[in-house]
């Protein structure tokens, strides 16, 4: 075919990808692939586990699913790249189409023609600027090398405390990854107020911690380290609040786009720093391809371009390059934000936008939380999960969903069916009856998908009138500061402990016999409704609603939920 | 508000959907529910749990998720709606909008008036009629009542054999109910050629089939009943093809609407024999409400009336009914046909058309089957999936997914995310690209999604040529018959006991020393690519196809796929 010289700047995730999928299209081009590391084409997203011991060897991150090595020669052999390590490139000219690189073994500079470039230079992770970032002790993980010494430190078994400084994604699976598998004494620091911030709500947050907790993770949050403090390596660190001791710290405050080729050579970049792309994938220059962690993209909830650094992206995106460079006209249309995240024994899972996130992004918006069993409830293997789908009011189209529970693909399964749907701007109604495949053993006939999206018609139609677990919270904590009733609607057996506890505020009338003991209810006050999960007090507001009662408020998610936070208020209040 | 009369026929699953929905939306709604059986409102498609004793009593399958036994009590106190058993509908007077009904414990006749009808009457199972149906011993199950009939025969310790007629989704859950649980030795007795015909394709099946046998089920397929033979009780059945002793027969070959009465009141069928509603599910008379197993909806795929007998959806239509006799225009769209089972330690899910349903819709379509793990292969614990996705020639249009594999809700959460995208007509490159969340420990960086998309556009585009398992077998078969090379593409670790066992036909070129060794390959001779799932094959395709050989097969799934079958064609042949 066309003998094209394709030239790519990166082998670790999109590069790889493009670069073979270049060969399969057009085995006759001739593809050159330059890295400035020593290690390529490996699984970025295994770091946690590589460091967990999960994954035993490096090595493993860089093999194929059938063992073999994705370094030089198998590249060569088996793909027909030509991949040259050590290389880093300098600066791009599009006139002259060359790019000019430095070996970093000789010094040399180096000089590589293109007809069409792939720019694949990835994310670089932001820094903590505090003093003392730079003892010995202190990592952030930019790759895979820095991993590695990681994990040689810790199995030297120097280390016995560890603090994470951050609570998104990586920070969290570092901080499984130290203290499940290795015993190590483990906090988080977050300077926001919740974990996986901008991801999922505050109550699924707390959820989501509660768990962490459980397994022996300290959290720190709304707080913020000042200083590292050690002789040799880093002994402490110091935040606005407290001192804590410890022999690794690992910072994961997140990445940016590395873009500084791409500014150098005057390309257009996205005010969040990524380089601009097209549905195809190209730069402002046509000739220049880019994609993975160093593009933003349109965000197809938003409209907006984004940021998505995410492997399962840059692969897809790869795909997309090495078809076009071929001059195939396939597009890469955005996301939707999709993310899911192991927690020891629990799946959080998000796609679009969170209830935050959305009022952030100036949406008018609101969200339904349910509290149900993953599966037939009479199906003896069960868990609870907890799904929130987030809505605009007026319109009801969903703009995202969030799941957590212990049955790790089924919660997966909920989350990634709705963001596949997203981009088409679905109505809540088409959550309602989104037709998931259902046998006693996967699902409910009335799932907890369609459930969810029940309670969000319900709630727009003003049936509904519920209150999240954080207002939940604070209602109970003041509950003497004003005229306050909580409605117990299950049966005695589940509500006997809390009304002998509290039995001027905790009053318990089985929803079966509302309608006849209605004159029970005070008119007067505010009426907080609690079950189990939220069906039965649901029935209970619409009956009193019937009954002229107009200050009712259903707790979403029932004691379900309020057990999951760690709240439960017998015991912790 | 309205004080309307609602009458409700039958009450098993949509019958008490609309009848809660009504008083939720229009609590002064005055509804009737009348059915003729003493069992109301149970989880149907419980019942094999119920057989096998996972669901160890009836009760459970008629409990609320809080333990509430949904009798005729709990319906009045819990729900407002009054429900009266033993009452048989015979008459519906449209004119004078009253049902005639037979009280099936006095003989009495009564009549209700209706404002708003709504007709729950299901299905009834298909009768086998053959010499020996009424032997004792010989079950149709039409309702919960006869599966506890079956149970108790079963805890008896009577049988020791049992056949299961028909290889559809309730007789498979049937055959490893007895199997599993009770030790029953059990076979399968099924006219088609394949287990699940019309939902997955004859691959797929052979696969879910070869693992249903491992756990001691025998299958005979393309085989009829013509008669049941015995004393007192069933002691034979009688094929085309043999003679099996057994103790009990279960006779699961399929539904049928149940719509004497409709076709009595004048209402509109469809020539599937459903009553046709309305995507607000109104029959043809606006006042007669139907929907579940009695009714035929649209088919999203098709776009023609089809018959979908599942309480999943009952349930969703049950709440868009009651939503619309309150005022309501809420639509039910119609279905693309969602489907999961468990079948001992395997899920097989299917959303959409199979390949054979597909060709005989007359869409001119083909199939891409892969064989992936279900989540980063570097990831310890994982298993092999297998999916298939079903697309129409020429337009790229997604016409359907199956999938099979150990890890249950993941299957079912891949077939599911596509189930939900059907309905909008989805190109195949929108599977490219669906964004299922991310995470070693959940899928894999190109799932097994996006991949099964892009073998399918490759197979569209010319670039990929596969053969199914059911060609292999047979080439593999008539091997000396034809001039045929199985080039294995695997390191000698994997081809060599092939080699050594059959070295004229089975050759080893691993796929990296390929493009060196090309002459080694005949020009002359079909070609069968084999590899360990089809990745390292189609590699070596698409060398092949570049150096002019244009007779060459990659076998989709690889050996992978083989192995699943029970195909091991070292040991097997």
């Amino acid at each position: 075919m066309s003998q094209q010289n394709i030239l790519i700047i990166g082998a670790v995730a999109l590069g790889p990808k493009v670069a073979c999928r270049v060969k399969r299209v057009d085995p006759d081009a001739n593809v050159v692939m330059i890295d400035q590391g020593e290690l390529i084409s490996y699984g970025g997203c295994g770091i946690p586990y590589f460091i967990s011991g999960d994954v035993s060897s490096a090595d493993e991150l860089r093999n194929t699913s059938f063992h073999m090595l994705r370094d030089v020669k198998f590249f060569e052999d088996c793909k027909g790249v030509n991949v040259l390590l050590n290389i880093k490139a300098i600066d791009i000219d599009r006139q002259r189409k060359t790019v000019k690189a430095e070996d970093l073994k000789t010094g040399q500079e180096r000089e590589f023609p293109y007809d069409k470039l792939v720019i694949a230079t990835g994310s670089v992770p932001k820094r903590l600027n505090i003093p003392g970032s730079e003892l010995p002790g202190v990592y952030t993980i930019s790759g895979l090398d820095k991993a590695i010494e990681i994990r040689n430190e810790i199995a030297s078994g120097k280390v016995g405390k560890a603090v994470v400084i951050g609570a998104g994604a990586i920070g969290l699976e570092m901080a499984e990854a130290l203290s499940d598998m290795w015993g190590i004494e483990t906090c988080v620091l977050e300077v926001m107020d919740q974990i996986l911030p901008g991801i999922i709500s505050y109550d699924m947050a707390k959820m989501a911690r509660y768990h962490m907790e459980e397994h022996g993770i300290r959290f720190y949050l709304s707080e913020k380290a000042v200083r590292f403090e050690g002789k040799d390596r880093v002994e402490k660190v110091i935040t606005d609040k407290r001192e804590i001791e410890t022999d690794l710290v690992v910072v994961a405050i997140g990445v940016e786009p590395n873009t500084e080729l791409a500014k150098k050579a005057g390309l257009e970049l996205s005010p969040l720093g990524g380089i601009l792309v097209n549905e195809y994938m190209q730069t402002s220059d046509p000739d220049i391809y880019a994609g993975g962690d160093c593009v933003c993209i349109k965000n197809l909830i938003t409209e907006k371009f984004s940021y998505f650094p995410l492997g399962s992206l840059a692969n897809r995106q790869g795909r997309v390059i090495g078809t076009n460079i071929c001059g195939g006209k396939q597009r890469f249309e955005g996301a939707v934000g999709s993310f899911v995240i192991k927690l020891f024994d629990i799946a959080v899972a998000s796609a679009g936008l969170s209830i935050q996130t959305a009022k952030k992004e100036g949406f008018d918006s609101f969200s339904a939380f349910v509290a149900q069993f993953d599966r037939a409830h009479f199906y003896p293997e069960k868990e609870m999960m907890f799904l929130e789908l987030v809505v605009e009011n007026g319109t009801g189209r969903v703009l995202g969903i969030q799941g957590l529970g212990k049955s790790k693909d089924a919660v997966m399964g909920r989350v990634g069916a709705i963001a596949g749907i997203l981009k088409y701007r679905p109505h809540v109604s088409d959550v309602s009856n989104f037709e998931l495949p259902y046998s006693p053993p996967f699902s409910s006939a009335m799932d907890i998908l369609n459930a969810v999206a029940n309670v969000a018609e319900n709630i727009m139609q003003g049936k509904a009138q519920m209150i999240d677990l954080k207002t939940f919270a604070e209602w109970w904590i003041n509950r003497n500061k004003e005229d306050i009733l909580f409605l117990d609607c299950r049966e005695w057996g589940n509500a006997g402990a809390y009304v002998e506890k509290y039995p001027d505020i905790w009053k318990n009338i089985p929803q079966g016999q509302l309608k006849k003991r209605i004159s029970e209810v005070p008119k007067d006050k505010k009426i907080v409704l609690i079950c189990n999960t939220g069906v039965r007090s649901y029935e209970a507001q619409l009956i009193l609603k019937h009954h002229g009662y107009k200050n009712s408020y259903n707790l979403q998610g029932g004691m379900a939920a309020v057990k999951n936070m760690g709240l439960d208020i017998v015991i912790n209040f």
